[in-house]
């Protein structure tokens, strides 16, 4: 070290400490031998990979590209988010902002297309030009049964090997449908805004991430809480419950309960907690695993 | 619903089920009501936040801006990345690649200044420049005690207050300097770029957050793990310990050691523990917060 030496005369130091064969010296492979693997291949890079890549003068590397996600809303009673007055019956969009701020957290690029009106033909045609420039194509249904119906049909006109299932064991989220035409996976998310949001985090965040080359699973597991209050639950089927942890050092997470439509449900949950098929339910006071919103 | 219903003659309907007064309706106020805090200020808007503002029509939000964090490299000995072959005692910016992906990750825009040689005029005019249009400057010193007291030198002619301190109690990452010039915070990292990202991540996050108007503290807190192998550390220094997980179901956190100059530290681990200045070490077998890595 440069501190424990000193210049004598020009061109000659005094080392003033003893010093090791070795000491103080960084072998060229002792950070990455030759022929290591720097990062490895299905996990997005993190900014120590980059830090690595840069010290070994690997400034390319070939990556997956940003799967583009396109976002269409349907319905004829969804309007615009600036829509300044609503009609009777119309509600303003609230799913696409939702969606398109969590294919952004997700690494994925969103492609908002709009809101389609519960016309069959204008419904196909937008799906067919989502299918051909976007590597996932979310559409967020309108809430009545024909239009959902519809959904499904336009979806089932567009390609092999079509839809997979219309209906999930899920709450919320049970008109869920579920697709792929040409290779291209397609999700019908419920016209419910929480119901969206919470089937999209559940299904559609996965299906984004292997779209995506993200084969690698992270190790991390989420914090397990005590519950306050209990929750009752169907056999068979998956429950996500939202729950707000209190303030105190022991983070009690209580479940949030309301009439399934409303968003402030999802604004006013720290995270959520779910309840297996298999279970019935969850005791007071029993511990849970909470993921928590960002 | 209209499952529930049919149509007898155009214009009547026929209800098939009872329905009880104010069923399957949604009140105006009843996800938000008037006046309602939708967002609290000081909290990054999550997606769910975005469709209740969509929702209530709410299309414009003042918001902080990212905060501009500006990356300056320095020392005669720095390179670089794309630099093919280094001559002896030359290594390539690995600093700089990895902060811009850290500030990217927490919200910020990074801002990188290139490398600049260990000459006082030089840095201080790299630096003025930095501090004129941007929110945070970050710079991270030449390894030599020379180039760090020459940060220090530059930083102070700069602005008021000045530095704050030059030395931490953290391992690694001892030789930090936090400073403020005019209003705008100055972090000077150390040499080595494990330590800078080590030290970046533990005191210039937090710092960015508060330049970006984060006033909420996340509910969240780490996972606890059982920790493999003990590890000593000296009181009244916190350590900061990477460790990797391990892939049984228990997850059990094995600490990563290594000489402290090596990336490969950083690069292999999934998350970081730290012990904090009171104690001693940690005993085999104890239970540990992991902080994972993304």
């Amino acid at each position: 070290m440069v501190e424990y030496t000193q210049v004598t005369m020009p061109g000659v130091i005094e080392v003033t400490r003893p010093v090791a064969v070795g000491e103080g010296v960084v072998r060229a492979d002792e950070d990455v031998a030759v022929g290591a693997e720097i990062a490895p291949a299905g996990r997005p890079l993190r900014a120590q990979d980059l830090g690595m890549l840069a010290a070994a003068g690997v400034t390319e590397v070939a990556v997956h590209a940003r799967p583009r996600v396109a976002i269409v809303s349907t319905g004829d009673e969804v309007v615009p988010p600036d829509t300044e007055r609503l009609s009777p019956g119309q509600v303003r969009d609230a799913t696409a902002s939702a969606l398109a701020a969590m294919v952004t957290e997700a690494g994925g690029e969103p492609s908002p297309r709009g809101i389609v009106t519960d016309d069959a033909e204008a419904l196909a045609k937008t799906l067919q030009a989502a299918l051909h420039d976007c590597d996932l194509v979310v559409v967020s249904a309108g809430s009545s049964v024909g239009a959902r119906d519809q959904t499904a049909e336009a979806v089932e006109s567009l390609g092999a090997p079509g839809v997979y299932c219309h209906g999930l064991a899920i709450k919320p989220g049970k008109p869920t449908l579920l697709a792929e035409c040409d290779g291209v996976p397609v999700i019908g998310l419920p016209g419910n805004p929480l119901s969206a949001l919470v089937v999209f985090r559940m299904v559609g965040l996965p299906v984004l991430r292997r779209v995506a080359g993200i084969t690698v699973t992270p190790r991390s597991r989420p914090p397990r809480r005590r519950c306050r209050g209990e929750v009752a639950s169907a056999a068979g089927r998956l429950d996500v419950v939202q729950v707000q942890l209190s303030d105190g050092p022991e983070r009690i997470a209580t479940p949030l309960f309301g009439f399934s439509a409303l968003l402030s449900l999802l604004t006013s949950a720290d995270g959520y907690v779910v309840i297996p098929e298999a279970a019935t339910g969850l005791d007071a006071g029993s511990t849970v695993t909470v993921t928590m919103y960002r």
